[in-house]
């Protein structure tokens, strides 16, 4: 059989709701927070990128010429929802079949480990492209499969059974606070 | 009676313990959460400083070459202890008799009152550098000034009766968790 990768591609992006195509998962998650802290429903925010400051330029009002770009070694979202701790990572995949350990930096797993151990509440929100499937997945399975040495991804069909559809709408555009409601504080 | 500011600066200066002179409140208080993290007791880290890119060199591995800092519209620090949401600003003042309101954003200062709202732990820590104490105050009093539109700044006095002083030791340097404990969670 002749595979047709180009046409294959072609194929997936018709199955990509035009309402989601080109918004990427960073503002997504930053308009259904803000949606969050406008209702007064929770505080939840992205931290800053981590930025190595090299040089300032204090005679040009204090502007930095020489900077990079760090790994950040926690996660990118955390706050409070009805005074639990709230920490997850977001991330997207292009595959169809998993999502690959190495999108999650062993420092970040380790930091989503240790807010178990604080009895925080710490998820992943996974967004598989061309399903068009927002998940949410409790970080312990991550944190299994991490210790589990010989794994270097959880299958697509393991998330879809022991993680969470997340619902998408309008407003808030993924609803997770709802998945909160339901797992941890019934 | 002849005033002699030089040698009363001077004599301030004497008043500061040599093992704090120097340091910073934020080098503290990394040392205080790595304390924390070290022994499992608490996953609290300060974000990243905000800071506007504008300008990339990909040739240049990615370097920034045009940037400024952002005024934080949240507060620095956060994390979560026994389960808990805890959120915190971190401030030093030179002043010996108040704490100027302008040391807190109006932005900072509403993301407090947000999270009071979702029953997360907010508070100020002060550092009154000339009387080399640290207070620990409940957010909900920085509020109150706040909205009480005759005052600009909480007097010293009223926080050492209102707030708590913290204990200064070697490790952890300002054991604020025990603060905690005692008002929030006994």
């Amino acid at each position: 059989m002749i595979s047709y990768p180009n046409k294959k591609k072609s194929q997936n992006k018709i199955n990509i709701p035009h309402a989601n195509r080109g918004m990427n998962l960073e503002k997504i998650l930053n308009e259904t927070n803000q949606y969050y802290l406008d209702n007064n429903m929770a505080v939840i925010h992205k931290k800053p990128t981590p930025i190595q400051v090299v040089k300032i330029d204090y005679e040009q009002n204090t502007k930095i010429v020489d900077a990079y770009f760090q790994k950040p070694s926690t996660t990118d979202y955390n706050g409070v929802y009805k005074g639990k701790y709230i920490d997850f990572e977001a991330k997207e995949t292009q595959s169809k079949t998993s999502f690959a350990l190495n999108n999650i930096s062993t420092h970040q797993a380790k930091h989503l480990e240790k807010v178990i151990e604080q009895s925080g509440i710490a998820f992943l929100i996974i967004y598989f492209v061309l399903h068009n499937e927002f998940y949410f997945l409790d970080a312990k399975i991550l944190i299994d499969f991490y210790h589990n040495e010989k794994r270097k991804s959880i299958p697509y069909e393991f998330i879809k059974k022991e993680g969470h559809l997340l619902r998408q709408g309008y407003i808030p555009r993924i609803d997770y606070l709802s998945i909160i409601d339901e797992i941890y504080l019934k």
